[in-house]
């Protein structure tokens, strides 16, 4: 490649039980910048669904906080509201996972089949396949991919619950284990089920490093191999 | 070494600006991990000195958060009252940076040289010296462990206004570049710069990783060779 790859990655969060999931974030932007690809964070410019005190594991009654400035802490403050997002600025687009996915970019935690994806989310990912550029989902994330894109496959790990929600949206599904990933060569899209299984950090540092690794051998192809 | 040894991490917050630096925080976690060191995760059952916008850099005004709810964002949870840590429980102690750790767990980024640190943060340290085992502070903690540790020998890269209140409290500093560590054989205590050095995610986690290396060969050996 003559030039370094640029990747757009859409944070939801701070933080696993409300926001984007922390590990899978850092291993994300690790594993970019390792490949000397060049990275851009980018969040809604929304309330989250709910703060979760991560002690109890309960909804804090009458808390607010913003997608946009709680991802700047995983962002070191270097990230752009998502409505300034523009596919052909990048080459690809990454989303880690964390219920941020699912209460902040979607409302699948709550909706399950039925829910709906934020507009600015959906934008994204629909302009991004437009542009024939790849993308990848971890953990969760790959359930906002199937509500949009139909007919995607992708693969969430090994929960059935789960999976059965996703092929009730028109995706199929493909059970993975630590480390797998699956690809959807017609879409481009890399998946991986990170935390979505049982995991330790360094299983989830993997993870996303195989989904970060194909991502950017699809940019590098022009195509996705299955 | 015969059993993994059992690591204590001190977390301050979950954001650079006002708590734990993150990309540290996970890199710690994830090179202990990937050696077979098991970590628990502590911090002090406290408020926050501040709740910084991380994309303003402002202070927020009437918000307030508590360091160990919000470390848990970081722990995904699993995470302990700085109270309870035991030196006897631990093989060793490593406390990620962050402006965390120059607000919360101590208040060297208000006082300078005159700082305090948090009781069980100082009687954290001072046990764990006590009962002879070896400690890991990155980016701006190893300020902590100036105040602490008299006549220490530390890093905390190349900031000669930070290195000069360092050396202000009796300890020694050590310049380090990019990956590069300070051994205080006496105290057994590694320092490693980090983000306190201009830094790519990818030199963060190979400052953290040395200093992780490093303290674990400390672990094994039972001394600490400069």
């Amino acid at each position: 490649m003559s030039t370094s790859p640029k990747v757009a990655v859409i944070l939801s969060g701070c933080g696993v039980f409300d926001g984007a999931e922390i590990h899978e974030s850092v291993f994300t932007l690790y594993a970019l910048d390792k490949r000397a690809a060049n990275y851009q964070c980018f969040a809604p410019d929304i309330d989250q669904a709910q703060v979760i005190d991560h002690i109890k594991g309960e909804v804090v009654e009458g808390e607010s906080r913003n997608v946009l400035v709680e991802s700047a802490r995983i962002a070191r403050g270097n990230i752009k509201p998502l409505s300034d997002y523009n596919a052909a600025d990048f080459d690809a687009l990454a989303l880690p996972g964390g219920f941020g996915a699912a209460k902040n970019l979607s409302n699948f935690a709550f909706e399950g089949r039925n829910c709906t994806v934020n507009a600015d989310v959906e934008r994204a990912i629909k302009d991004t396949v437009a542009a024939s550029k790849p993308m990848a989902a971890l953990c969760i994330a790959p359930a906002v991919m199937a509500k949009v894109l139909d007919g995607v496959e992708v693969t969430i790990g090994q929960d059935e619950a789960t999976a059965a929600s996703i092929e009730a949206m028109g995706a199929k599904h493909s059970a993975t284990g630590h480390g797998g990933i699956a690809i959807d060569p017609k879409y481009k899209l890399v998946t991986a089920p990170c935390y979505m299984l049982d995991s330790t950090i360094t299983q989830v540092a993997d993870g996303a490093d195989a989904a970060i690794e194909a991502l950017l051998a699809i940019v590098e192809d022009g195509e996705a191999v299955k």
